[in-house]
């Protein structure tokens, strides 16, 4: 939870900048000290133990990089956060706008305000490889240099710093899955062996859990689980702690006493012994033999493999067979869409009979909407934090409701929610936004700009091969006609009972270097609309990639196009239906069809019967 | 020209692969040899002596690789000459088809094919220092190494290679550049300053002719000159062909005798002394003084000044400044390009006239249009080889006719001409697809969803700061909506009185480095349909960027939007009205009512009646 009150950093800064000059832990002082807001695996979502950088800054978004010198302290975060970012620091914080043509890099303004010949320091498991790199690369050229600091200084002067988590592992059997942990190895060792490459070193920790095919509460929200694996033709390590083998459940699925095959045992160890195991497998690998590690490892992981056995890629095989769903996973995660959108018609429907009554606020519709979703089956929890937001705060991007900022609905301003679950059988994540009084024409317009991009994208037919990023643009066509836009990508993907962000496909302006999209996968299509001090708007689906059907065939390449697994009502009376094309208008019809039917019979089965009056009002056709 | 028929290489690789042993160019055997297209300033038309890559393996497109190893020959070229490069080359070489997914890069195929521990050589002149580094990374970390060859290896089985040109020069006045080169010197060091650079080593052709305001015909379609300039904070260095400045004109352009000022002073060297001059130079240079060199600058002279002095940047501030054209550069340009669309309507004009008799060729066509441009005031020459195209030849994207391949225009074929010329005030490229008989409905089809592409970028409105890739989707949304696309980008920017083809900005899903689009930027909108041995269609205008007037201005961005300079009518005949949308029907009724007014006013000028008709009946409003 963010408060709307910067946190008081003098004395943290005080602490960290003699830390940064203390022998204990380091030989030499140094001049800079940079905090990155991951954990060891890069997760974008952390546990509290590892919310380093919101300790010495106060800024808790998802995003962002500290830097504190001797005299200057700065963060750099994304349009998303630049809000939340002034209103959470304080006076001692310089925010770095991402995204600004002024804004400089954190190595260009290192480069500009440091002393000669300085020493910038950062803990080694906390950077990616890639990112030490250039960060590297950039201080060298300029005279300066990138050291790793293995104390963590943050957590030299974090006094009650939470410990880390070990929670009870879930195993998931194939009616989930579609494939078995050993399917997907032997998969695994199929790519690797098609490379010519004898070992992988896993180190994200969802795609730890899709192998393994269990999941955690490590880290709210993302089902997963400290762990890290390293994969050989005929090894398998896993290393994780040890007390959460002990439970039966967990030992039977892992086949730990009795593996079908000798090269689908696991060997178990201790998650801190990755270092030293990596070390040994290294020292014993022959001249040619390679090993596969991702480029946004940690750096102190990836510099044990030695160069020339390293063979570091942007994106791991098991991240894009993960990313492409399979049968089993999408009517999984189909099933999942269909109980999210019964429990958000159950919101609205009540959302309406109560905010007349002048007591509904910001943080009782979020914890009204979390309710409603556990009485679903399989609900395991949220997927995210829900932003809850009455109109000024819908312009705070990643906003969510906190006792001081919260706001109570009511008949005269934009109302956003952007809420997602996870369930045993798939992530959700969806964004509406309504007016339960009469919005005023110049809402309604933008909020048409708005549909008409996520149609645009939702009803684009693209060819196979087409990255996600060149449909950014479509999103945006509507917005940009007017003279307006939105500072954050349209779309990311989707885990199935997995992180609500996941690589490698995107929807954004940001990139160049996502993969291809392919049928099965799964993406958000979410464009927005923010005007700072009024209101915000978003309309968020998650769609699935699929083959489309055209006229032509070009090259026999074949197309896609996206069929939404979201199926929740977008409120009519924000539409101004004069701006819409008879393509888009059909659109609206056809969606809402789909959710009539499908949310319907559900509502039915479940015997919601004032949510089923409110589905079938909602859904009426527009003329 | 390129002859249908593949030349034969079975003797010339022969003498190649000696050379690559021959201890008289090297000092051990090279197992590779690497051509690029390219010449010492990696320009991308280039001069007859230059033309290594065609001397080796017969394709003689204006993109493309070629490698010669002791087993292989490939080369590598992209979608536009696919078709081009198969028929050019004999079974010796293997075409790699870039863009597709199959394709190896370069690296990947040598890495594939080579010997352990093999050398590539290259010529260190014609490879670009970035492409060095990349090719050199790759293989290194394969076990090979990339090599600098200083004989070039194709001259030496080159027998009568044409000796390098030395054009006259022309000086151009304020009333075509807007600007003295001596403002430009003065502007450069301006933004030198800015960065603390001392010196810059310019290397692109085109940017030391805009810089001096000068141009040459040493490549045929680019009115450049064979020169170097390395600017300094006090000093002008110029290399050229010292005869050159024997012309008492360019002496007194370029103030030979009698500079206005100390610092604007131009100290004149042989071309070939670059080399030495600029070791001498960074020899003289203090500790911190950096030097200015464009990553695309070939490896030779990059690698002369010391890592530590080195600033490589991938888009000059020459490049940059020659990219925004100023107020007589646009106003220039808008007549060069009335001129152009005069040469235009007389040859549809003609055209109609004279296919039914049966004698037109393509060849005849290029020829005439050629000589009606020739015809326009300060006409120069050709801006690239005219692509004039009958049905299946339209097929293969950048065809020339040839008189083997010549086709006769007909009632019955599809017929596409992308033409362009230099005049002194500008330079033009434009594309028509015409039928002059009745088209079928799906050459229809097909020609309106490639016309709805041009206009969703000519038409297109987005924010200040706005990359041009980013509208590339824009052109193929409706080509993609029935399963079509084309495999090349959609724009590239367009000097004036310059390189037909010039960064930093452009319009492709290809790129993501392109600079953002800014008002006075002028880049070409080209999208096309090519369905194999049937049919070319593509509509390409030359347009200007212009801010936009929006409803709204968000965070006072601004907008931009583009301004057509070509202004030559679009075929009725070929478009399926009912495809357009309100919007496109307006854009077309609209261009059409500036061409009649805008060209026909000069038509009128110039008392070419017949034109003048035809241009009033080709420009009535749609209904």
């Amino acid at each position: 939870p963010h408060a709307m009150s910067p946190k008081i950093t003098v004395e943290l800064l005080r602490q960290l900048r003699q830390a940064m000059k203390n022998s204990k832990y380091i030989t030499e002082p140094i001049q800079a000290y940079i905090i990155p807001s991951g954990d060891a695996h890069q997760s974008e979502y952390i546990a509290p133990c590892d919310c380093r950088r919101e300790f010495i800054c106060g800024f808790n978004g998802s995003a962002g990089t500290a830097i504190v010198t001797e005299q200057h302290a700065a963060l750099w975060t994304d349009g998303r956060y630049f809000l939340q970012a002034s209103q959470q620091m304080d006076n001692n914080w310089t925010l770095m706008k991402m995204g600004l043509k002024e804004t400089p890099s954190q190595e260009d303004w290192l480069v500009s305000i440091l002393p000669e010949n300085s020493k910038v320091g950062v803990d080694p498991w906390i950077i990616a490889a890639d990112q030490w790199k250039n960060m590297s690369k950039a201080l060298s050229s300029a005279g300066h240099s990138l050291v790793a600091v293995q104390d963590n200084l943050i957590d030299t002067i974090w006094e009650d710093r939470p410990a880390p988590p070990s929670t009870k592992l879930i195993t998931l059997g194939l009616k989930y899955t579609g494939l078995t942990w050993q399917d997907k190895v032997t998969a695994l060792r199929g790519k690797m062996a098609e490379r010519k490459i004898s070992w992988f070193v896993v180190t994200a920790l969802d795609e730890i859990a899709w192998l393994f095919n269990l999941r955690g509460s490590d880290i709210e929200y993302n089902p997963v689980f400290f762990a890290y694996a390293i994969i050989g033709i005929s090894n398998i390590k896993l290393f994780v702690d040890s007390k959460r083998l002990l439970d039966p459940a967990v030992q039977e699925h892992l086949e730990l006493d009795s593996p079908s095959k000798p090269e689908l045992t696991i060997q178990c160890f201790p998650y801190e012994s990755v270092y030293t195991e990596l070390q040994a497998v290294c020292a014993a690998l022959a001249p040619k033999e390679k090993m596969w590690i991702c480029d946004k490892a940690s750096c102190a992981l990836t510099q044990v493999i030695p160069k020339s056995h390293r063979s570091a890629i942007p994106y791991t095989p098991l991240c894009l067979a993960k990313a492409v769903k399979n049968p089993t996973e999408i009517q999984a995660m189909k099933m999942a869409h269909i109980k999210d959108a019964v429990a958000l018609c159950e919101l609205f429907a009540w959302l309406e009979k109560e905010i007349p009554k002048g007591t509904v606020t910001e943080i009782s519709v979020a914890d009204k909407a979390e309710e409603l979703r556990s009485q679903q089956r399989d609900f395991v929890g949220l997927s995210f934090p829900t932003i809850s937001s009455v109109g000024p705060n819908g312009a705070i991007i990643h906003y969510r409701p906190l006792p001081e900022t919260n706001r109570t609905l009511s008949l005269n301003e934009v109302y956003l929610i952007d809420s997602g679950a996870q369930y045993l059988d798939g992530t959700t994540d969806v964004t509406r936004t309504v007016h339960f009084g009469t919005p005023t024409d110049y809402e309604k317009e933008c909020f048409t700009y708005v549909l008409k991009g996520h149609i645009a994208v939702s009803a684009a037919v693209f060819p196979n091969g087409t990255k996600g990023h060149l449909l950014d643009s479509f999103a945006r066509a509507a917005l940009w006609d007017s003279g307006l836009d939105y500072l954050h990508g349209t779309g990311h993907g989707v885990g199935c009972f997995l992180n609500v962000h996941e690589g490698p496909c995107g929807i954004s302006y940001k990139t160049f270097a996502d993969e291809p999209l392919e049928a099965g996968m799964i993406v958000s299509d979410e464009p927005g609309y923010y005007e700072d001090g009024s209101f915000g708007i978003r309309i968020e689906n998650v769609v699935l990639v699929i083959p489309a059907k055209t006229k032509y065939n070009y090259r026999n390449r074949g197309s896609l196009t996206f069929e939404p697994l979201t199926l929740v009502p977008i409120q009519l009376k924000m539409i101004n239906t004069d701006l819409l094309t008879q393509k888009e208008h059909d659109w609206v019809n056809d969606y809402h069809k789909k959710c009539r039917e499908t949310i319907g019979a559900e509502l039915k089965r479940q015997g919601r019967k004032e949510s089923l009056d409110w589905l079938i009002r909602e859904t009426q056709p527009i003329v």
